[in-house]
C-alpha cells in the first residue's frame, strides 16, 4: 500500500491508539448506564468525572461548567438557540461574524426566521475580525456575541479576549461565545482570563472520536438546553451519555496538552517551512496569517489557473489528502464564504486549498508534498490553458 | 473478581466485540470526514452507506430514510419538535400517551410552553393503550400522534399498527411517531406495513455503541431538522457524522436480527421460567403482560414490603445488576409515572424492580438470581418490619 500523507487535520483527525483503547475497554466491560443506581453505572459515571476534572484543569474552570454535547455543532447550536431561548425577553440582537463556521451561519438563519436579527461583522483582508465594527454594532437589545477563536479555512486566530472586553464594558448581561473547535488542543485558553462565557469543542479535531464535543459553560449563564429527556447533565442535555466518547475525548484532550508548547513550536516550523517553499511556485499566495500571528495547523494557499478540486484528485493520486474549502461543509459548492470575506480575488476562489497539519505529520511528509506541487501544478496549468 | 449478572439491558448493553472491533479499524485507519472529496472522505462515507443499507433492509425501507442522531434522546426531539416546527401551520395539537419516555414527556413539556396542546392517553392496567381514547382525542388541528412501541418499565408492546390506521383514517396528513427504542432489536418492525412515519431507535440498547442512533424518516413526511450546520445528511442533521458509531450500531442491529425468531424465544423462555419462579415468592406481582403478549426482555416485579432500592443494592452485592424505575432519568426520583400510570398501587411504587435480559444471559444466571431474591426478599421485609 502506498503511504498516505495526510494534511487534512482541520476536516478530521486519526483518533489516538491510546484513546480507541480505552474506549474499546469502556464498551466492552465497563458499559454501565450513568444514571443505573449499581455498581455498573457508578463506575461509568466515574468515567465522566473524571473526563470532566480533566476538560476542567485544562480550562482552569470548575468541572460543573463543561457540558458534553454531540459534537461542534451541536455545541454551536445550542451556544445561540438556548442564549435565545433562555435570554429572548431581555432583547433579540445577537453578534457574529462574517467568517464562522456554518454551524453558526446557519443556526443564525433559523433564528433570523424566529424573530431574532443578526449582525454579520466583517473581517480584514487577513480575516481578522473588525472591533470597530463590534463597538458599532452593540446595542440594548444585544444578547450574544459569538466570535470564532481561530478559523477553519485560513490562518488566522482571533482578538477574542480583546472582542469580549468590549462587549463586557457595554453590558456584563450581554453572553460571549466563541467556537473554539479549531484553537481547542492549539492554543492554551482560559475562557475566565478571557471573558469567555460560552466555548464549543469538538472532539474529532483532536485525535478524539467523533460523535462527541462539549460546551464550556461558565457558571451562571443563561442558557436553556435544547435537548429534552431523563434529565441528565443536570437537565442541561438529556440522553444517555456517551461515556466511551466522553472518556475518549478527555484522553485525547490531555495527550494534546502534553509537552504543549514543544508540540507547538514543531507545527509553526513545519508551517513556516511548508509555507516558504510552496510561495516558491510562481502565481501562488497565502491567505490569512503567517508565522505565530496566524493559527499553527492551518494553511490556505491559492494556486493562480488550478482548479483547486483537480489538485485535490491530483495530490490524492499520490496519497496526500488535502481540502478544498472547508471539508465541514457537505454537498455544498466549493466556494467558501471565509475566502469571500477576506476578499479573496474571484479567480482565486475555487483554486485554493487548504492543508492542515497535525503534530505528527514531518517534514519528510511536507516534503513529499511539496515536491508533488512542483510537479502538479506546472502541469495541470499547461492542460488549464491549452 | 465475582461474575456479574447484569439484568439491566433496558439501561444498556455490553457492546458486541465485532462491534467494537469494527469501530476500533475506523478510528485508527479509515478516519475520514465524509464530507473530505478525498479517497479518505470517500472511504468514511462508504461506512454511512453502507449502513443505511443495512437499516434499510432490516426495516424494508428506503436507506435515504434512515436519517443517524446522537441517540434516541435527540431521534424523539428531532420527531416533536421537527414535526411541530414543520406543521405548526396546519395546527397545534400533538397527542402521545402517559408511559412515553422522559424523552417525549420533556420534549412535550416544551412544546407547551410553546403554543401547543398535548393530548396524553391513558392506558390499561396492563399499560396497553386505550385505543377509544385515541379516536376521541383526534382532531382537525392535531399534526402528529406518537405511541410507543414497548415501554422501557413493563412488559407491553402497544397495538402501533391499529393505532396508526384510526390516525390515518381520521387523517392521512397525521404524522405517526413510535418510540421503538425498547422494540427496535426485539420485533421485526416494517414501518411501512405499520403506518409509521417516523421511528426513533437507539444503538446502545442492542449492544452497539453509545451516542448514536436513527431516525427513520418515511419519504415525503414533512418534519423540520433541529439542528443546523454544515448540511450533512442532506441538511437535516448537520455536524460531522460519527461514522464509527454509526457503522458500529448497523453491525449490532445487524447481529441482533441474525438468526432472530431463535433467539427472540429463547428470551420469551426465559423470561417466563423467570417470573414464574420469582411468583413463588410471596407478596410479588408481575406488572405489564406475561409470555408473548408483552415484550420478550423486560420483566417488573413488585415486591410488597421491600423497598426496590435496598433490593436492588443487596443484588449488587452479590453481582447481579438491576434497576429500579427506569435507568434512563438521571436524577428523578425513583416514582415511575408508568407504574403510576398503570394503576400500580401506592405503597408498591417504591418496591418494584425491572429485571430486563438480553440473548446472553443464561438460565443459570436467572438461577442464581432467583436464588439471590428467595433468600433476600423475606430478609429484607423481616427489617423493614421490625
Amino acid at each position: 500500500m502506498k503511504k498516505e500523507i495526510y494534511l487534512d487535520n482541520s476536516a478530521t483527525t486519526a483518533v489516538y491508539p491510546e484513546v480507541v483503547e480505552l474506549m474499546s475497554k469502556i464498551m466492552l466491560e465497563d458499559y454501565g448506564n450513568p444514571s443505573s443506581k449499581h455498581n455498573k453505572g457508578v463506575e461509568a459515571e466515574h468515567y465522566i468525572t473524571q473526563a470532566k476534572e480533566t476538560l476542567a484543569s485544562i480550562l482552569k474552570c470548575d468541572k460543573k461548567e463543561i457540558l458534553f454535547t454531540s459534537g461542534g455543532t451541536e455545541s454551536d447550536n445550542m451556544a445561540f438557540i438556548g442564549t435565545a431561548l433562555a435570554n429572548k425577553r431581555r432583547g433579540n440582537h445577537i453578534i457574529t461574524t462574517m467568517i464562522e463556521h456554518p454551524a453558526i451561519l446557519e443556526t443564525t438563519v433559523f433564528l433570523e426566521k424566529n424573530g431574532f436579527e443578526i449582525t454579520y461583522l466583517p473581517v480584514d483582508s487577513t480575516g481578522c475580525v473588525k472591533l470597530d465594527s463590534l463597538r458599532e454594532a452593540l446595542r440594548p437589545e444585544t444578547i450574544l456575541v459569538s466570535i470564532m477563536y481561530a478559523n477553519n479555512e485560513v490562518s488566522v486566530v482571533e482578538p477574542v479576549a480583546e472582542a469580549a472586553a468590549i462587549v463586557k464594558e457595554y453590558n456584563p448581561e450581554i453572553i460571549f461565545h466563541t467556537d473554539a473547535v479549531q484553537a481547542f488542543g492549539k492554543y492554551r485558553i482560559i475562557p475566565k482570563r478571557e471573558n469567555i462565557d460560552l466555548m464549543s469543542v469538538s472532539s474529532h479535531k483532536l485525535h478524539g472520536p467523533k460523535g462527541v464535543g462539549f460546551l464550556y459553560i461558565k457558571d451562571k449563564t443563561k442558557i436553556n438546553p435544547i435537548i429534552f429527556g431523563g434529565g441528565q447533565q443536570k437537565g442541561m442535555r438529556s440522553g444517555t451519555e456517551n461515556v466511551p466518547g466522553i472518556a475518549g475525548m478527555a484522553l485525547a484532550a490531555k495527550m494534546c496538552y502534553e509537552n504543549f508548547d514543544e508540540k507547538i513550536e514543531k507545527l509553526y516550523e513545519l508551517k513556516e517551512y511548508f509555507v516558504g517553499k510552496v510561495l516558491e511556485i510562481p502565481g501562488t499566495t497565502f491567505n490569512g496569517k503567517r508565522g505565530h500571528e496566524g493559527t499553527p495547523h492551518v494553511i490556505s494557499i491559492s494556486f493562480e489557473n488550478v482548479r483547486s478540486e483537480v489538485l485535490l484528485h491530483s495530490l490524492e493520486d499520490k496519497g496526500i489528502y488535502v481540502s478544498s474549502g472547508s471539508a465541514c461543509s457537505s454537498n455544498k459548492p466549493a466556494l467558501s464564504g471565509t475566502l469571500k470575506a477576506i476578499g479573496v480575488k474571484n479567480n482565486l476562489l475555487d483554486s485554493t486549498i487548504r492543508f492542515s497539519l497535525c503534530t505528527q505529520n514531518t517534514k519528510e511528509e511536507l516534503d513529499a508534498t511539496i515536491e508533488a506541487l512542483n510537479e502538479l501544478v506546472p502541469m495541470l496549468r499547461r492542460y488549464t490553458r491549452h
